[in-house]
């Protein structure tokens, strides 16, 4: 899979891209990741790419133009498959796992990153084709979101997770959240591991997990089980 | 405010922390960010910081003792106010713009970011005050989710936002979603600016904006109505 992200702040990216699994499942060929400036695709003499609002208000408005351009020199970069072209605004259809693995089934992902007041709505209206919220708070920009759907995109890609990181067994991926977590020491400041897992008794040990991970998500999400 | 990182990826954050408007925030001195790694902290020779997980199972477990001292390090850095210890994680209370709020009061956050299939329970029992999650979605750490909170949080801070980029007009400050902007050109090829944001009359754009707020939260977010 190819992703590339348009943004004014292409500073934000490589300290993420380049960390932990994301760097990993770019070492291993599953994807790659290019980060574009907006600005330099800015058809103004001074590189500018926001103005003010139509009708007046606080703050500036990213033009269409440098955007457009920058889109069409992203597509075309993978001309095999049609890119979807994603931004990240509040707008959005609310992003979660469902989400991360359709867009897992793609071969090529563009992520218009918003920032200042907003964003010409002719690029929301004629440019893309995926407009997603990774939640109901307000952000500086697009950075953060689209960097956090490359990575729960990233990890559901073919061969990016070996053995020692299992998708299967994280929350949500089975509709209930994770059970508890324990590893050595057995007693840290007097606080204990639970007896059953140390017993060694396998089928008594998943017992507990499925128990604690059904009695978890009742008490904290009762809606993830309807 | 201050805000702490505990994280096995520090290099994961200068690129966000120091671009754009948490940059700026920490310039005018509305909040400094400080970023540990919790292996520094490790008591093993080798710096280990992970183990096996008791029970048996497919991934590796973050140990006590290295988050203990490292959030009682940060903790130290501010002794006059009580931190918040904030663990990223899916089982978290659902983090959104009301929460971003409450924090905003806050003296000193700090933040935990569990890495690895996931992180001893003693720390969420004995350490953590607060866990929240960003979304129904598997993300591999907690560094993303941190930052996002971060983000939100600083941008509420006094002094931070000037007149350029308001806060009270964002989507989700009134309840409802932002209504489209739109700058020059006022035709880009062949795609044309409302005539009213034109009109120069103040009411009728007014009332059109919140017109398009509202049909746009009917349409695309109804729970926000309820």
């Amino acid at each position: 899979m190819r992703m590339d992200f348009l943004t004014l702040f292409p500073d934000m990216f490589p300290g993420v891209l380049c960390s932990s699994m994301l760097k990993q499942a770019e070492e291993k060929k599953a994807v790659s990741y290019h980060v574009h400036n907006i600005r330099d695709f800015s058809e103004n003499k001074h590189k500018k790419t926001d103005d003010y609002p139509y009708g007046g208000g606080a703050g500036m408005v990213l033009t269409p133009q440098p955007v457009f351009d920058a889109a069409s020199f992203a597509k075309a970069q993978n001309e095999t498959s049609d890119a979807r072209i994603i931004l990240l605004c509040p707008q959005g259809k609310p992003f979660n796992q469902n989400a991360a693995e359709e867009l897992a089934q793609e071969q090529h992902l563009v992520f218009v990153c918003g920032h200042y007041e907003g964003y010409d709505e002719r690029i929301r209206e004629h440019l893309i084709t995926d407009e997603f919220s990774i939640g109901d708070f307000v952000l500086t920009g697009g950075e953060l979101g689209s960097m956090v759907i490359a990575d729960s995109v990233t990890r559901l890609l073919p061969g990016v997770l070996g053995n020692r990181e299992s998708a299967k067994e994280d929350s949500f991926s089975n509709g209930l959240l994770e059970h508890p977590h324990y590893t050595r020491p057995a007693d840290f400041r007097g606080w204990k591991v639970p007896e059953v897992l140390l017993s060694g008794h396998h089928e008594n040990i998943a017992a507990w997990r499925r128990e604690q991970s059904l009695q978890r998500t009742k008490q904290r999400r009762p809606d993830l089980l309807d």
